[in-house]
């Protein structure tokens, strides 16, 4: 608990004014954002783990760390991924382009754009290909969409990638 | 263990060849590569390292995953990074640029082009700059360098990251 709060440097100001008055619970717990509209809540810990792809995007001038959950990662290195494993959390970082102060020709990241999850419950999420979506924008993660029929927005996008599940990230190998 | 030796793909066929008389043990420690030059070792378990830091080159067509062991994501939350504390131990991931098949603006990883280390011992690589540098090539994990002297040739290179520890990464924080 005590090294989440290093997260949320935001935070630090208030911890330092507070003093002694604030437990370092509290303040991680007010970091947590609202919910989705769909109910869906931002995944805990997800800063802890690890990393099964990456990608750039020109259309968007973003970069992007694709994470899993202990359960997606076990089938990205089984090779179990088609489909993905009920219990499969899949989270997209994404930062905006940024030129890098010693080295133009590298890309770094920006500002955070956002965080977004798809959660694997074929039943739950029936009605999403079986994928519950959600997004939190920014450095203050506030919740994306207006009502809970944004998840649609996604599901319709993700289209593109049907013979995969839905899941555009093809997972890495590491030897 | 057991699930460490589906990172080694390649080894699975020997694996299947052999049957039980191969313990996926002894798998796994034919898998570790030998030791750079310089004779470091590269870091065992850095596949499940977490995430700090992302990037793309246009001079090198190739994405990048930044991870670091706990010393290095621990002074990274809390934002000591200049100097790294020794034991730090900062791993690059890169791969090849490649379109994504489902999406042509896209660039997502190809081939491994290397696996890479920085290693933080200020007394023990007083010589390059406090880091031990080294690194693997591809999916075989060759050793990269003639001998122990190709660490000047990184410890050069990261002179243009001087004013920040001789790291080019600059932690990304996550709220």
């Amino acid at each position: 608990m005590f090294l989440l709060i290093f997260f949320s440097k935001r935070f630090l100001p208030l911890v330092s004014l507070a003093g002694g008055f604030v437990l370092a619970s509290q303040v991680w717990a007010a970091d947590k954002p609202p919910p989705a509209p769909n109910g869906i809540e931002r995944p805990e810990g997800y800063q802890d783990w690890r990393p099964i792809g990456v990608s750039h995007r020109s259309d968007k001038n973003s970069l992007r760390i694709i994470v899993g959950n202990d359960i997606a990662v076990q089938a990205a290195r089984a090779g179990k991924t088609n489909p993905w494993p009920d219990g499969t959390i899949l989270g997209k970082l994404v930062w905006e382009d940024r030129v890098h102060e010693n080295w133009a020709a590298a890309t770094v990241p920006g500002k955070l754009v956002h965080t977004e999850f798809m959660i694997r419950d074929a039943r739950k999420y029936a009605g999403t290909k079986g994928w519950g979506f959600a997004r939190w924008l920014g450095d203050e993660q506030k919740p994306y969409g207006k009502d809970a029929t944004f998840a649609n927005e996604c599901a319709e996008c993700h289209t593109a990638a049907k013979d995969t599940d839905h899941v555009f990230t093809r997972p890495v190998s590491l030897p």
